[in-house]
């Protein structure tokens, strides 16, 4: 059984081996293919994604984000066509379930933006997000990582704006978009907060509508009011124990250093204003990898993830070790001889020892 | 050390027991300080919630859920009246944060609900959906829970129907109240899905309004098309492991225990079509806790929440005791010696060992 098993491993290592050559290659096929091994938490995904992991660092990961109706879905599709004009490849990751990107992640199979369906050099993936095996945003950056290493300069990810574990993806791009519009999405302010603060960028999209100089007003009061830069508090708060060692660095470097997020009008149905948008985006790649706070913000989001995958492995391999003895447990709860916080407790004992 | 720590404990220990007995005993001053104590998971919050729990399973937890804009608080504050006209006190638990109820959550402080300010016997609290210790849906179980102790007959839990998370929050609940209404959130269709699934009632609120006729035609199609009871399919897709065990109860008890999903019009602003709404409610609740199917629910509900704290527990201790090695494998990780996939390896080897 255990040389089986080994041997088992040591094929699987093998064949992610070969299929991280392939992608690596630059084959689309792979590429799918290794997209649905990681999506399905397969044997050997951590080694392909091992493998695929320096060549992924090189390219640039950007979020569009934003409430529902106003318009994701077009302007990513814009911002695909200019980025291939720039040349090179080009990847999308659809999260947001209402995208017409990702249909296949509810309907059951997947279709491509109808816009660049024949272009090879265009690749979408949709994640879905139930039932996703691990966390959204560690499967979003683990996608995303195979799309770039396939060779996509750009990889687009795109989500809907509501709910935690939506507005945690945002956190897997180097560069937040986060799109608004007049009359969309007024009734969910709270996400809005949320989404002001993960901002790199702001596009006022359905710009020829009326309201949108009130949106685009707005939103640069409430930026200016801010202290910090939005992102820069979006990184600080996402992990506690280093907030300290960033806001020193955002203090330090908060009058040369800081990046100022910019709010641009668009009507993407139509193409207008897309290339100021795309400027603005690229200004924010060069000081997310040029500006001592973009690189500290970059080592901070790679830790966090780090941790974020530490967590889900030990949950995983411990409920793996363990499922008799919980389930007899959990027998005991839903006969009412215990109750859940006494069981967690008696559980976590026998499993870790008391604490020292 | 060691002793202080432990008559640390010992105090924390019976200052919970304290607290535990005043909240038992009505006070609601103890309530609102059980309620801060267990947000913050500060010292003696597991011993508080195991001495409150039995007291708590008596309670009937509703859940309102629904898309932005369709009017879950005003039905909410409508329910929280009818309930209170029945006697017995009444509770609100607001995770939605675009609800009046929460405003606190995001503004920093909390306000009631106006209506019901001067009524001592409502009690309402909100949850924060960001930065809350461990999972939303186990703090707002913990909450619910406080407030069921505290004489809470009925406690409501109202939450945003976008987001895994805030989905996940209605598994909590005995009874699922989804809210609908024309014109509303039709382009969050996904999220729809995610909703229908999770529903023992809905109510169609607006029902003055164009096209008010059709969202609830729309909604009994759709729940004619279900082979089983949309509760039941949700309960069994919950936790991988026991769908079959469950689906086995719904065999046996398909003809004579299912629950009807039964779809209600009502224009909650006019205090139009509560009572019918009231009257289901209250038979899905009979349902719960008399039928074969209903108790096999709520004993997978138990299971599924003991597995979610577990899991919680599990990582809040591990990281802890581990912090200084994980700090240091991640500065690795930033230098870029080593990628996120086999430091996650290279930890989990060192504190698990290699698997059996």
């Amino acid at each position: 059984m255990s040389e089986a098993h080994d041997s088992g491993q040591a094929s699987g290592a093998a064949a992610a081996a070969a299929l991280a050559a392939a992608v690596l290659s630059g084959d689309t096929r792979a590429a799918a293919r290794a997209c649905r091994l990681v999506d399905d938490v397969r044997p050997g995904h951590a080694e392909l994604l091992a493998a695929l992991y320096e060549r992924s660092t090189a390219s640039w990961l950007i979020g569009v984000t934003g409430s529902p109706g106003v318009g994701k879905s077009t302007l990513t599709s814009r911002l695909v066509q200019h980025f291939r004009a720039q040349g090179g490849r080009v990847a999308v990751v659809a999260v947001d379930p209402s995208s017409p990107f990702s249909g296949g992640a509810i309907l059951g199979d997947r279709i491509r933006m109808q816009a660049h369906w024949s272009d090879p050099d265009v690749f979408v993936r949709s994640v879905a997000t139930r039932g996703a095996h691990g966390g959204l945003s560690r499967t979003t950056a683990d996608i995303a990582r195979v799309l770039a290493a396939w060779g996509a300069r750009v990889v687009l990810i795109e989500t809907v704006g509501v709910g935690q574990d939506e507005l945690d993806v945002m956190r897997v791009a180097d560069t937040t978009l986060v799109v608004q519009a007049p009359g969309a999405g007024d009734d969910i302010q709270a996400a809005k907060a949320g989404l002001l603060e993960c901002a790199d960028v702001f596009a006022v999209n359905k710009a020829d509508l009326p309201g949108a100089d009130n949106v685009a007003e707005n939103l640069r009061s409430m930026l200016a009011l801010g202290a910090v830069t939005a992102s820069a508090a979006w990184s600080a708060g996402s992990r506690g124990h280093s907030a300290a060692s960033l806001s020193g660095a955002i203090e330090q470097h908060a009058a040369s250093d800081d990046w100022q997020v910019p709010v641009l009008p668009c009507v993407a149905t139509r193409d207008e204003g897309i290339e100021p948008l795309v400027e603005q985006l690229a200004a924010h790649h060069r000081w997310c990898t040029g500006s001592a706070l973009g690189l500290a913000q970059r080592r901070e989001r790679l830790t966090e993830e780090l941790y974020g995958r530490v967590r889900e492995a030990l949950v995983i391999e411990m409920l793996e070790r363990h499922r008799s003895e919980l389930d007899a447990i959990a027998q005991q709860v839903q006969r009412g001889e215990l109750d859940p916080y006494a069981a967690t407790r008696v559980l976590l004992e026998r499993w870790l020892g008391r604490p020292a």
